[in-house]
């Protein structure tokens, strides 16, 4: 037999052959070493007799240094070292005369011995610096460059470590993580679905997963008690822009849970994923009904950093001569504190004229000044007195210098605009602390939304969402305006007023998901074609059950404080769903075409 | 604002709802108290005035008792019990009368005071017991069923810990998690792909990944210096046996690496997992170099559990007048230790008509009985004197009582057969110890493998694979003979003659990679179509690296002495790729054919 010797596993992330250290490591008890470290050229300097190069990793940067007097043909050699270019150096750790207290290498530097150079680079298109010159498209096109980048590989990083946080976490509370399939089943009620054509089952598709949701209510069914995956999930949707085909779900389910084990169960999740790797305790995570949340928010996903809550002024505006607010659905304000000296005419116009661009749709701004001498100034004072004014000011809880703004009009997209005002102010005002995170529960969603266009019902979370306890009854034999009504057991994880996930007890008895197929529209054949396997597993002893997905890509941003999530993706696709590095997608070849039975139809449809 | 109060995770796996304990947890400790557990029945017995029932969660299983002098009603209840239904029961702990000392709760059980049925359930198609009666078919279709039978579970229970624990081990090596992308682009080259038509960018189409190689190797340009993921894979491929369309590797890739630097990491990995998920202690990773593994096992993956190396003996057979042997390429043959008496002629004929069957393709088999009298008795005694046959025993160190098996012909195909003849003996000899675990290194592969049939050469391993760097000027500069000796930095684990995975050094040079594409038969254009992302990306400060997959599915089968991976898969796809349960593929609705722009050809191709 050929050489057969035993390896000893040395348990250590330091490799002797091309470093014996990375480039974020050395320390002044380091000095007087001989080491070697590879990387990537920052940049170069040439002083005098002496020549500098940064050099670069993943874990940091490291200082060489080069002597013309002493090693004059080396030195020369690292005058001609291209940024980027990748190199390995050996040398001597010295102590740096002038100290850089900015980086954790900044006391060392390196007197190179021997200096060799692994592989060059071109000039790269754009700075590899934390503020770079590269705008999107070319950064995409690079993103092998852009990913050298402090801030994209930290955020890749924090990825990372988020994903290692949430599996240590679950599996410290029994969950199991299971792997559900990809090539599954076209169920095309929903958004539309990515599809995969069959070879060896000709004419038939799969399609890719929107989220396992099915899957996982079947691994319910089959005992495995607590499930969860950190896993891609697919939609073919119009992009917006910040929206990905491919995106990532923490996706969960437990069995024989009520509603507050699973809300028990992923605050403990949140918590301990931002003390894990942001250091933070969360505070309360308060709960809201979906009602009070659309009453005194305006939104399903509140932002609870910093307060303005809507006041409804119907009771107190109305009958008065003013004829916008007496043919109003709804009369509501927000009151912004301290700036009634601050806001001047061209800034309340400013804010009235952004409130009527075309996004947000509002007709005009009332707004009440409570000046700090007390006086009153408003849009409305020809059709409400000083006194009633006060009345205002005192339902709002204003106080002198305080404007209380108004919107009027049909509730529902009242409410919207002045969520959009609300959201705007707290911007404009600088009213959101940087660093503050503030969770919030929504529960008792509606179970089913009226859809007046397609006349139909739609379920306002998912098909497999179960009523409320006490509803189901009244779903079971209700009319159609009880339907209307009814509330399901879902819920949403809000942080910062970004929607971090959501979920629900589902259905597990087989005539309560059929009577709910039934009000969504399906007809019997195809609730049977597409679910009829979760129909059928519901009869041989489906447990009780309920769970919930966050959106992967969303918490990385929201816990970064970042509004793209884009950013947390190491190869996202562009608003056309390109990947702009691979060109993806491409034309294929007519022998895969052919192989697969399909013709592609060339004219415009 | 509605009720808003402060939560306090309760940072346990017992939820005071539906249960107080799962139904594994019980012991005498617990004695006397008042408990709920849910789960499903898994068989009753009555014996006059008491009635049990089993149940069962993914923990364990809990006796029920219920009293008819005590509680006829709820007796009367429990007997209408049905396996498989869904229940709630409290009681008090009661000590055993009878114990069950095989199981962990055998020596209590409930006494029931109030029962709650879940949900009922229909008769199974077939046992839920270790055992079942279920045939492949049935068991995919009801999946969720089989599933709860333990030892399917376990399967499950166990990948997840396997993927926990290697997660737990890379990141303790500083490798990060990256998600790489899975709508990517066709590269037909290899395996075939499965495509995902585009409907925004009509006509051209993605690919799912075959393997995420091109995108670990732009993470390392990227910087990312240890990248790891388990991630699903796709081939659309005939299926064999056992095969999935969808499958799962441990992909891992490290920059400024040689080989050493990688075979010690993964070893340690597989030394962890055995470690933290069967409590082995692997012993010694030997090395072989392809060569040696082919030369003295027939096979790039040699089972180490026994032994039986191949003896070559065209030196000492050749030239004595037989025929056969004279003109074959390779006269090669093994050593069974101990068999010569119990070995009859029928036993020698099975195992001739067995190497003779299609499958293996043998045209005979000679033998060397060394008998325990010293005498030899063989079927070449007419060409060959004792004291030559003598001789041969000596070479194949054969003591007496063994028995030499011989094979000639055409030197590959001959050292394939006894390959086969070798694992064959192992079994029926019962060489192999249960509960054995030999792993080894395959080291120094081919870089290229010549096709007569296409005439061109393929990748022995794939197209990135990096010549031994002694080999690189050979490879730039040789001819066409030249390049069928070169010898690739590539490297396979081999675990009890399975193998778990493999990789290489890589290539990091544009002309080295561009000569390699030119070698595997791709013109300039197409190698810059489908690779030139890669090709620049060598272009920016591409650094030395390399890695490794291993089949975590094969993994998980290994690790459990179990040759087929669909066991170790929650929802396998079946030898036509059907998913049985949710009955994928389908066809799909016309108006999704419509927004692809896709006709389905009816035709027969």
């Amino acid at each position: 037999m050929y050489r057969t010797f035993v390896l000893t596993l040395k348990n250590t992330n330091r490799f002797n052959m091309y470093r014996s250290h990375n480039c974020g490591e050395l320390r002044v008890s380091d000095i007087g070493n001989k080491v070697t470290i590879a990387g990537w050229i920052q940049k170069g300097r040439d002083l005098g007799g002496l020549t500098f190069a940064d050099v670069r990793d993943r874990y940091g940067v490291t200082q060489l240094v080069f002597n013309m007097d002493e090693n004059a043909e080396l030195c020369t050699q690292a005058r001609k070292l291209g940024r980027e270019f990748v190199i390995q150096a050996t040398g001597i750790v010295r102590e740096r005369s002038s100290k850089n207290a900015n980086r954790a290498t900044g006391d060392i530097e390196i007197e190179v011995t021997e200096l060799n150079i692994l592989n060059e680079s071109k000039v790269p298109p754009f700075t590899i610096e934390d503020e770079t010159d590269g705008g999107d498209d070319l950064r995409m096109k690079y993103r092998y460059l852009d990913i050298r980048r402090a801030p994209v590989q930290n955020n890749i990083i924090f990825r990372s470590k988020l994903a290692i946080e949430t599996r240590k976490y679950l599996d410290s509370q029994g969950f199991i993580e299971v792997e559900t399939p990809f090539l599954i089943k076209s169920t095309p009620e929903g958004a539309r679905d990515f599809v995969v054509p069959s070879r060896l089952n000709q004419g038939q598709f799969y399609a890719l997963p929107q989220s396992p949701q099915t899957f996982k209510q079947i691994l319910m069914v089959a005992g495995i008690d607590k499930y969860f995956q950190i896993v891609k999930c697919f939609r073919d949707e119009d992009l917006r822009a910040d929206r990905q085909p491919e995106f990532t779900q923490i996706d969960c389910e437990m069995s024989f849970v009520h509603i507050e084990d699973i809300l028990n169960t992923f605050e403990g999740l949140a918590r301990h994923l931002f003390l894990h790797t942001l250091g933070l305790e969360l505070g309360d995570f308060p709960r809201m009904s979906y009602d009070d949340a659309m009453r005194i928010y305006g939104s399903d996903k509140p932002d609870l950093r910093f307060g303005m809550q809507f006041v409804e002024m119907n009771e107190f505006v109305k009958g008065k001569g003013f004829s916008i607010f007496d043919a109003a659905e709804l009369v509501v304000g927000i009151c912004a504190k301290g700036i009634a000296e601050k806001y001047s005419n061209k800034d309340m116009k400013d804010l009235t004229e952004w409130l009527q661009r075309p996004q947000i749709g509002a007709k005009g701004l009332v707004y009440i000044k409570y000046q700090e001498d007390g006086s009153i100034k408003s849009t409305v004072g020809k059709f409400y007195t000083d006194e009633e004014l006060k009345l205002w000011a005192e339902k709002f809880g204003a106080e002198k210098g305080d404007v209380i703004f108004v919107l009027s009009g049909e509730a529902e997209k009242t409410r919207k605009q002045l969520n959009e005002l609300r959201l705007e102010l707290g911007k404009r005002l600088e009213l959101i602390k940087p660093g503050d995170f503030k969770p919030l529960w929504v529960l008792d969603f509606p179970l089913l939304e009226w859809d007046e266009e397609s006349n139909r019902f739609h379920a306002m979370h998912h098909p497999f969402t179960s009523p409320k306890k006490a509803d189901i009854p009244r779903m079971l034999n209700g009319d159609h305006e009880t339907m209307k009504s009814l509330k399901a057991d879902a819920y949403d994880l809000v942080i910062n007023g970004a929607e971090i996930g959501g979920g629900s007890i589902r259905i597990h008895d087989r005539a309560l998901q059929s009577k709910n197929f039934d009000l969504l529209g399906f007809s019997k054949e195809e609730a049977e074609a597409q679910f009829g396997f979760l129909l059928g597993a519901f009869e041989y002893g489906a447990p009780p059950h309920g769970g919930l997905a966050f959106g992967f890509d969303r918490l990385c941003a929201v816990m970064n404080g970042q509004s793209s999530i884009r950013d947390f993706i190491a190869f996202p696709k562009n608003n056309q769903g390109r990947d702009m590095m691979i060109d993806a997608p491409s034309s294929i070849h007519d022998s895969q075409l052919k192989e697969l039975c399909l013709d592609i139809k060339t004219q415009k449809m």
